[in-house]
């Protein structure tokens, strides 16, 4: 597969407003957007740093795995996305390989990138996520 | 502060020879460097994605953070690194805003680079690095 960079980073907190304000009054950062991903009851904010992304991601709903995560990790790194050329040939690779995952067929993300995830299991306890813009 | 872009992605792993195959062979990146980091007890791997690096890091003894992190947390992310354009002005000014440093004063890091670490309370749980290339 072909993995041209690091898109984006996902780091859950509590709070949008409680977080954004270190990312933008300590390190300068501009977010760019707050989008809310319904299916995975997420609201995200985006910051651009070079050519990747900084993903905030706060649970809308108790249910959300982002809720969950927070309740059982605490606050901090949640996954590790990165960018691929074609997201259904990387799939159908790192599966024959022997990685366990999560989106066996890519479905859509955040800032209507196409996305799949990989299972922790087999990637070294690091959430990874496969993204490609089909825009 | 400026910041510029990601540095790189710091991954606590317990053997860098069973984690390197699956960002070699899966992800298709390739290992440009083994470097022992001998104050902080680490064996460092590098893989450079974009404009980012992946650093794994395997701790060379039980009392290295690496060990202790990975009995506690599991594998997985340990920290991430930002590029800032002036290392001594970026601490100042985060110090100033109320941010907790771990390194008052910048030290040599892997790679040659200039780091000092930020206290992941102060972060949202992301324990951070900033990174300036003075060489």
């Amino acid at each position: 597969m072909k993995v041209t960079h690091i898109e984006h980073i996902g780091i859950a907190v509590r709070s949008l407003d409680e977080a954004i304000p270190y990312w933008e009054n300590i390190l300068g950062l501009k977010c760019y957007k707050i989008e809310e991903v319904a299916d995975q009851k997420v609201r995200t904010a985006f910051f651009k740093v070079g050519d990747a992304k900084i993903e905030l991601l706060e649970a809308t709903s108790p249910e959300s795995t982002v809720a969950k995560f927070i309740e059982t990790r605490g606050e901090g790194f949640h996954h590790l996305a990165f960018a691929v050329e074609n997201i259904e040939s990387a799939l159908t690779e790192a599966e024959e390989k022997g990685v366990r995952l999560i989106d066996k067929e890519p479905r859509k993300g955040a800032e209507g990138m196409t996305i799949a995830f990989l299972h922790p299991k087999s990637t070294g306890g690091v959430l990874t996520e496969f993204c490609e813009d089909k825009n």
